[in-house]
């Protein structure tokens, strides 16, 4: 199937520069002690996945526990969920997973949830597996003291839960300048490093340590014991990284829209905020030359130099601002090599997954 | 099932709430000649749909042609689709409604969409239908000269498309305060009414005259020449509604999520960008007590007085600030009576569906 048989909105995936992402990302890894745990809250999909591990991945890297069950399905792993799985609901899914030989971890980082772990794997006769998450100046979950840490880690081990580490995620540093961005990423790792030379102190040497997005990738995979890096926004990139990391990685997730409306100053396209995200600034068209400046729920207006020549029954394509939020709305990838159509892969771990 | 069992975060639909807005609505029209053809993009089920005819709407508004075929699959009609349906592939989709006898309007608004329109239904041996879209002042699509709307109603009938009236919505309006929103409204109709006056004269009388939402529909039912309005979000109710028409609705739909963390003066929840919205503002808890004052994709801030009382695993039940976009990110209602779930109800005509 050819492009111009598509349907609007469709995203598209460029299958060439996915696997460019990949290759060039290894390459970095490849060099180092540090390896890579790539993220899976971007790709939705084994498919990617699959040829990450391939290119020498360690396991994957999940935001929650439905993107975990997929790729438990698909016997890809071993996986770290990179977040609190809390309450009864999902600790049987948890242990459900661990019953049927999942290689999976969680991160832990208060006594009320560890505890609770801790009971359903005893109730269910399973062993679960924990890291420690370690707030490094983000200011959202994670333990703040490394004391708390060490008390946390040596719950798990009175818990019968398997302490395997710790992870910090300077999510408050990938997307800043890249100087700005230096100087705040070794503030957090410094305090992940402060964490585990706790617990080093007391005994409980941590065999993962984990952080890293792919705005740092580079500078907490040359961090000293770090053991893993959880980037996973390379691998499609999108509008806002592509400002900030214009040379390593290609921009591989786009949106094709179709012209329903053409005035004066503007046009507009059948792609809104029921399909695209905005909340990373309005996106662009690929070309540069279109700016999506107003979203409706199922309508965007264009405007910029490009409005000249358009006209209805035109297709756009759209660079997404924020792509794992984008992708989040849609439910498949339009797989292209060039102009070709070469298959099409479900978004998994999407909206009906927890 | 109880309501304590769901896992989190997911979706609440109150049936007694939806249940009164829909009767509450139909009593405002019941009484008068506009009739209501409430839209689509808010349910997106059927259940909502067939309730709303069962209480007298004479028919469904949508966004778009995936909406279409999820009620056409219903059985539910007939269909105004209050948008324009351009490019091959989905004039394949039309014209196979159209063959399978579905009563289905489409908008209009250039000459080159009526043309390719016209163009699949003669290939398909079926007959289209069309209204035409006016720009009353959105500045989105619509023609916006009463010469213009006159010339379009006439290509329709050498075009051999069924010509059915005109549509106009004032979304500028409806969420503006009252007083203002009486006077954007007032100007939105008096130019709907100036392009029917030119259709009269024309000898183009029009069957459909259909404009208003849940903001405007008291103005915009009232209004003379109106034959529909098709207000949608009155039946689920959302934050930012709630707060312009504090009277006649009752917010219905709300999203349960689980506390994961809690700090001194923030706690986190398991909900972010990527189950709940923010573009009308940040949600509160239905008891107003917290705010999701900060979004990541899979986490919310939780801030306010409520914060203090609240503990890991502890529920907290959240009414999104924008109800259509925040259902668009999930993908069914867990629907109930007071603490009991008494049906699930897929989001049909989301994600997957153009």
């Amino acid at each position: 199937m050819r492009l111009t048989e598509l349907d609007t909105p469709c995203l598209l995936l460029d299958l060439d520069r996915v696997e460019w992402n990949i290759a060039r990302m290894a390459a970095f890894f490849a060099e180092r002690p540090a390896k890579l745990r790539p993220h899976f809250k971007t790709p939705k999909t084994p498919e990617v996945a699959r040829r990450q591990l391939a290119a020498g991945a360690i396991g994957i890297t999940v935001a929650k526990l439905g993107e975990a069950e997929v790729l438990a399905d698909a016997g890809l792993g071993p996986i770290l969920v990179a977040n609190q799985v809390v309450g009864a609901p999902k600790l049987r899914r948890l242990v459900t997973l661990l019953a049927r030989g999942v290689d999976i971890t969680v991160a832990v980082e208060s006594e009320a949830n560890v505890r609770e772990i801790a009971a359903a794997a005893r109730e269910a006769g399973v062993t679960a597996q924990a890291i420690i998450e370690v707030d490094s100046g983000m200011h959202r979950c994670g333990t703040v003291s490394p004391a708390e840490t060490v008390a946390l880690a040596r719950l798990l081990g009175e818990s019968g839960i398997r302490y395997r580490g710790i992870m910090g995620y300077e999510g408050h540093a990938v997307l800043l300048p890249a100087e700005e961005r230096q100087l705040k990423a070794e503030a957090a790792l410094t305090i992940v490093s402060a964490h585990v030379e706790a617990l080093l102190e007391a005994g409980l040497a941590p065999e993962i340590v984990s952080v890293g997005g792919t705005g740092t990738y580079a500078i907490a995979g040359s961090w000293p014991g770090v053991t893993e890096v959880q980037a996973g926004s390379y691998v499609f990139m999108d509008g806002r990284y592509q400002q900030m990391l214009p040379v390593e990685f290609e921009s591989a997730l786009t949106l094709l829209t179709t012209v329903i409306a053409v005035r004066g100053e503007y046009a507009v396209c059948d792609a809104g905020m029921k399909s695209l995200t905005n909340e990373f600034g309005a996106p662009k068209s690929v070309d540069g030359r279109l700016v999506a400046s107003r979203l409706s729920e199922e309508h965007a207006h264009l405007t910029g130099e490009g409005v000249a020549g358009l006209a209805v029954g035109d297709r756009v394509e759209i660079l997404p601002s924020h792509g794992d939020t984008t992708l989040n709305l849609n439910s498949v990838y339009h797989v292209r090599r060039g102009d070709e159509v070469v298959a099409e892969w479900p978004i998994l771990g999407a909206r009906k997954y927890h």
